[in-house]
């Protein structure tokens, strides 16, 4: 039979089983989190009317989306998952208890050039708090506490939440009179982190901002200090635009309230140069740091918008919320070696026959998988070497093997695969030894 | 601002939070029942290179794909689980420890026709054990057992198992001289639960199947009896075709071997009208019915073939494996209330701060959700009314209500949502009384 190279295309990530259990365990430290405060689960369908999901986007992204016809129907592939919130709560406002807050963990698609650490089917991680028509600031304040418990939760302390209000941004613009530009200014001071304030400045010059102007925007940026120090500081500038005196305002508010909250000082800081490019933030921006991984960028971003749904429907729907592109993230953390996952199999105990009656080590498997003890039984006529080996590849911690000694003492050998001590035992004390390893 | 009409796809299941927490509730019991018995988790991507997922496909299932192009690229979605696991195991043959055991729950794509209950993206929940050149029989007895724990574990106790095994069907048609038409004529005896016995009689005829042969086959699916009866029966046919004694000899220590492994006896027969259309089983194949509601169709099917990915390798990978077809039996099990989840929220707690000291609010909270207690906190500037009524309509089962007075005293009100009592607790007991609950 002629044969076809079995292959996986590039660009999705496909891992060996090993990987997927740390993978997995990292995904489900996510949802648990995000459970823990009480977000409701979403699974909208991956296929989208192109019609629907394509109401609002335009440019790169439309580019880059996966859209084909299937008989008369024109249809495409999600490319986030706001998107499909903003057409599930216009769909189902009548149904929903708002404030409706919901997190969504699935796979996204984007078709775009192929590179190391780029993917064109990825995982994103989202909460977000939907209001009705209004939605408390005290909400914005409460993200911080939703990251910070996530990220602790994966295993990390040193990170830092960067916080910023794009009414400060478009209060100065106002003030100097580039409200037309604003985005294209935003999208470029954006990259400072990454092309440095020389280039910035290059940048504003080429989209033609005066000198005196440019000079106001990177003295604005470059303020620093504390969090207090920074709100002194731009109270002390004496701007009157009020959209500008607003955004302070809730800066002001969000980050006494994330101290409420309960995030450590350490954990957040007030950075001025974060805009996040994406037009529909109107409020509080937030990205995430890894402190000693600056490179790896923002693990964890989001904001406030004014208006999630505006494309389906009258009805005004305010939302903060944030991502986690967890694809991108786990390849990029992995390469940096900073995952530090406890879960390294699926299986606690193989179960070893050396004896034919079959019957006993089903029994004995039962007796551990009914004890909540994942527990796999090798069937194959395989050397007691191969058999040893098979648990070792696989990590799993203890093999319990059954011979007709052990059958006529009622007792296993329970073997700790990573000490290489062995011992016979009860199967009751074999189960309660394994359940306070855990 | 021009509204688009805000839809989802016809064939696309999208559930309301409510129906979506028991969704997962019962894909999480799957996976939790899969990964007690040692399966490893894969998460293969949804497009594939369609030359590969189609390397094997025909008929009808071509038909019914989503293939498109992107850029150069020929890209189809995946129909089932099989293909791609076809995929990855001569992809990754290499590092892959054999007997090689995994499940996958993921979305498959099939552009069905749209009608109630007929699903174009739904969920296959599979597991699969697939030999490297050989795989014992044992497993084959194993697979009802890991069926038998994942519908007890969704709460179910009357449904059948039923088994056969392919060589017996096709020993018979080779007695009677019509191999060449055996997968035409297994087609037309799968059928008889739907069609009944006349119709397949007559289906048969039209197949040209000579009258006394069509008699031979419908006395063989007839034979009635317990398991043991029935293999007697089978036995004393004294059919020399070597596959059907092989087949037999194969289905009478499978069926003994599925009492060994703790599936009681009322939980499986031998069922010899099943045939499983697919034409790539080879051996024993499995259907499993809840008794009472027969009419919904197997609700879990499988069995073993003898070459997993032959149009990718030429490695011998025989398998044995089944399937769950989760958003169809969701969508069947619902309508006809079969469904009893006992989770019917992500929050335990909603907090109501009646209070202006915010900062004691989220102490709190932080407290219950220290506890691993799902906890969310009311945030709106709302009527206390308004408050209790929100926490009805998403099923939490508890309110923490935090005023000045309890401040005061160091204490809060834990009011139980069911019941409507409430007691005011230092938080301690609250968190205790919680923990107890579950």
């Amino acid at each position: 039979m002629k044969k076809v190279q079995p292959r996986t295309l590039p660009g999705f990530m496909e891992l060996l089983p090993n990987e997927q259990i740390v993978f997995n365990d990292i995904k489900e430290k996510i949802q648990k989190s995000y459970e823990r405060f009480g977000f409701l689960p979403l699974d909208t369908p991956i296929i989208e009317d192109a019609e629907v999901l394509l109401a609002k986007a335009g440019g790169e992204t439309e580019k880059q989306i996966y859209r084909f016809n299937k008989g008369e129907n024109d249809l495409a592939l999600r490319f986030d998952l706001t998107v499909p919130l903003a057409k599930y709560v216009s769909e189902y406002y009548g149904e929903l208890s708002f404030p409706f807050k919901r997190y969504q963990i699935g796979k996204v698609y984007r078709g775009e050039k192929a590179q190391a650490g780029r993917y064109r089917e990825f995982y994103q991680c989202d909460v977000d708090i939907i209001g009705d028509g209004e939605l408390s600031i005290i909400h914005d304040a409460e993200i911080p506490s939703i990251i910070y418990t996530t990220f602790k939760e994966l295993g990390f302390e040193k990170f830092t939440i960067h916080i910023n209000n794009r009414k400060i941004l478009n209060g100065i613009f106002d003030e100097i009179g580039s409200t037309d530009k604003s985005t294209d200014i935003l999208r470029i001071i954006d990259k400072i982190e990454k092309i440095g304030a020389e280039k910035v400045q290059e940048e504003l010059t080429e989209l033609g901002i005066a000198k005196n102007e440019i000079e106001t925007i990177m003295n604005f940026i470059k303020i620093s200090g504390t969090n207090t120090e920074k709100i002194e500081t731009l109270r002390q500038l004496g701007i009157k635009s009020e959209i500008f005196n607003t955004g302070l305002n809730e800066l002001e508010q969000v980050t006494k309230l994330i101290k409420v909250c309960g995030v450590p000082e350490k954990n957040f800081e007030i950075d001025l140069t974060i805009a996040r490019g994406l037009d529909y933030y109107t409020g509080t921006v937030y990205e995430t740091f890894l402190d000693d991984y600056k490179k790896l960028g923002s693990v964890c971003s989001g904001g406030r918008y004014e208006n999630l749904a505006e494309y389906y429907t009258d009805k005004r729907l305010p939302g903060v919320g944030i991502s986690i592109g967890l694809t991108r993230f786990f390849y990029q953390a992995r390469k940096e070696g900073l995952i530090k996952s406890e879960k390294t199999s699926i299986s606690k105990v193989l179960v070893l026959p050396m004896t034919d009656n079959l019957e006993k080590c089903m029994e004995i498997a039962s007796k551990l998988r009914n004890a909540k003890i994942n527990t796999e039984i090798y069937l194959e006529d395989k050397k007691i070497k191969s058999k040893f080996k098979y648990a070792d590849k696989l990590n799993i911690p203890f093999a319990v093997v059954i011979g007709d000694d052990e059958i006529a003492n009622d007792k296993v050998t329970l073997k700790n695969m990573t000490t290489g001590e062995q011992e016979t035992l009860p199967i009751e004390e074999v189960i309660n030894r394994i359940l306070i390893e855990e």
